[in-house]
């Protein structure tokens, strides 16, 4: 898209949702408009992250960018969070998690797949993915499969959740080390593959660092609107809060990776797209669900990591899929086609809910 | 066998199973006759299904191969749903998949491996099967999880079976279109090893045609007769719809794969055995299990998808050491005899029930 | 460790163990005592089944190596069986299990690739051990899955527990069969990365068998002194049967395994770490677990293989973990950390229990 139109379209609509916030123009628009600026102030975030990370040197950036790229879920999450909407938090993560290896995934494999036979990207990389994935899905099954089975208390169960938390950020510090540092070169090849980081940023580091932060401060307060409009809206459609959280907030929360993953795909760079939808899947399960129990407890209230049994069993079956596809590194439409009959078999039952 | 002696035991054993029938000999000699028949006449329309296949084309002969390669199975279960014995359909479907996985392919598998040190076969293929099989896994899975976790209506229940039915049946349709159209070369090396579709049928055109008419109307007239038995030889047993139903009905229903998948593994096909078994437990559940949920809505009451968690377990179990050993696309006798170890294990846990 | 040190280590730690026991010491010297003693004793145990498996002869010495390889583990057990401990047996069973696979795999591949950026082992054999181990798996659910959801009577319960560890006992003889004698020669290549047992023992004949007579009744003295102390070590620090069962004793217990595994990956042999950590979580699965079903009918009161929740859940997690890491039959640190991320969280959540 061309950046003036971008940054017209970012701001006549970040002016709009908060005019409709403070004006309390009703549901629905409040809630159209937030969703549409989320679109745009995320797009923003990730671009002025993107900019920073490569004036911060090859390193730094590579940690800025694979830290922040969920920036914007994040932060929707920690309004969540204070907002004592723990239900909709874990669902949007499990949405988040779906939504990446299922959606994202998916539509990127059927529409690179509709246009290559045939696409092929790097098995090894792939490999270290789905055990790191398998990782996050432990993490995420033991506190219920305790909680239920051995009826923790609320102590236990905290206890519990604050330990796998602390646990997962430690695992994800060592990714970093490893794939940063300690086997940088050995994951190199693939590197080729990625999106095009190298390429000159369109701003001047001053005001790229001005960009992020006017970037953030953006995203925090339309996810501010946007999560205010949520209960009322929900309501409003009869939507369960678990099918909100998972299937519209992930969905409007993960929009600037669908378009990148896909448009990579039908460049035939489909490794740039799996990584992109595999990565930003665990992040979400390594770092940004770890992340937000510490945040709950600075509002006074910690949040556990005990998902429902629906969750993890999206969760689960997401993620067994789109290991078993990625297995072997080619992908077809007909791969891009299956995840996306998960998706939508998910999104039905989730929607009965 | 000989082409003759085969039809003299059919017309036999047909004639003795109706007269049985009609003139109630009682629950045993009804029992064993019309299973005997069965085996016969699911054998005729196999037969006259591939020669109907011959003249109809590569193509669509192709699609009447793969779609009507069940039909005994699927007549069989036509006629328990519509006597309202929903809880046998799913234990016959639950059966007809491990049957496939576990006895048709741990059989193939170890009396091939005993004649031959190692067998090997595509492995390309066994990765789409697996795909497409463990997404035969969740659509199954799904409504059990959602109808327990979240205390789900009848109608819920329903809503969400006949969607799931839905897109397994829309995924299937582009699992042939994916095979036979867009990706018929990449699978094509496969075929040399495939059973020789290709040589010259016994039979007419007009002949194939009459007779596969004939063979569709003697195995809906025996099943009849067989599923009429099954209630009263249950229960002079003392043996669970379930066993009867996972165990009894789908050996018998299956036969005609089990002895051509062993025969292909004993002249070293293997990886032909393995399609005949892997591919029958797919078109069971992503073919016969759906087309059953919308035959019993003709029948007027709905069967939904929610199977019983020991049902859920055997798939489960079956799919997932199936899917372990051919991973790699080699055999060898220990690998059936393990695959034969987890049948007989779940054939005692049933006949406990 | 220099021989003389370690007999004089044995000797004086069996004594003071056995006094500490006779003269009533107290709980907490009772049980350090006997935890220390029983680890140089399990050692001793080992060397002389190598060495007397040394002078068996091939085939046999190997069966030898295999079958009591885990003879310290299974004495213990079958001193817990003998008191009623049904509920520990199982812990330590799992224990042994998840502790193999998690903790000794673990510190193997983290320490050997901190020393090696990239170790590498023979994919053929993973992908047999990861079916075997699947089999394991399957067996240890299928009677808890079928307990709790069809309400099986005590009776149908043991006849179950029964028929599988009769199966299993039949699944672990055809793969001695398999592994050493009808394919021998395809397993053979990574016999080379495997521990030299080929070495000159240090002990005559005779002494080897006197010696393996000898540690075999120290181990069973110390092994009945630590399980007395159990009970009211377990009280004394509010620990729950299962966190003793499934980490403390499987900790000692397994030593002699922890120890050689991890001096084997330091010295780049990872193949032969992996198989011991492997082989030996499948020798407790296949044969320990089964073998104690059969010793507990002798005492008098079956054992069932009815495993809790948690135990499966541990077990499950770890077979998963571990074999999506083994099966590219390449290791790195980082796969070492996650597995030991893994043993740290299943830690924290059986303590809280």
């Amino acid at each position: 898209m061309n950046q003036k139109l971008f940054f017209t379209a970012l701001i006549v609509l970040f002016v709009l949702s908060g005019v409709s916030h403070y004006g309390h123009w009703g549901t629905i628009p409040e809630f159209i408009l937030s969703a549409l600026a989320i679109l745009f102030v995320a797009g923003f975030l990730g671009k002025a992250t993107e900019s920073v990370a490569h004036y911060a040197g090859q390193r730094l950036g590579g940690f800025l960018n694979a830290t922040f790229g969920n920036a914007a879920e994040l932060i929707i999450a920690i309004f969540l969070v204070r907002a004592g909407e723990f239900e909709m938090v874990k669902a949007s993560i499990t949405g988040s998690i779906i939504g990446n290896l299922l959606l994202v995934l998916g539509l990127s494999v059927l529409l690179g797949g509709l246009k290559y036979k045939e696409q092929t990207f790097n098995v090894q990389l792939a490999g270290h993915n789905s055990s790191l994935m398998i990782l996050a899905v432990i993490a995420l099954f033991i506190p219920a499969i305790f909680v239920s089975a051995e009826h923790f208390s609320i102590d236990q169960d905290r206890t519990l959740s604050i330990s796998i938390a602390a646990i997962l950020i430690i695992a994800y510090i060592l990714w970093l080390i490893f794939s940063m540092i300690t086997h940088k070169s050995i994951l190199a090849d693939e590197e080729v593959t990625t999106p095009d980081h190298g390429e000159e940023p369109a701003w001047s580091k001053t005001m790229s660092i001005v960009f992020l932060v006017v970037a953030t401060v953006m995203t925090a307060l339309v996810s501010e609107w946007l999560v205010h409009t949520l209960d009322s809206f929900s309501e409003r459609f009869s939507l369960s809060a678990i099918f909100v959280g998972a299937f519209l907030i992930a969905i409007v929360g993960n929009a600037a990776e669908h378009s990148a993953a896909i448009l990579l795909a039908m460049k035939n760079k489909i490794g740039a797209a799996v990584e992109i939808a595999v990565g930003s899947s665990l992040q979400i399960a390594l770092f940004v669900a770890p992340v937000l129990v510490f945040v709950s407890m600075l509002f006074g209230e910690t949040m556990d990591l005990v998902f429902t049994t629906i969750e993890l069993a999206a969760i689960g079956v997401a993620v067994f899929i789109a290991t078993s596809i990625s297995r072997d590194g080619r992908t077809n439409w007909y791969e891009g086609a299956l995840l996306l009959c998960v998706y939508v078999i998910l999104g039905f039952a989730f929607y009965l809910v």
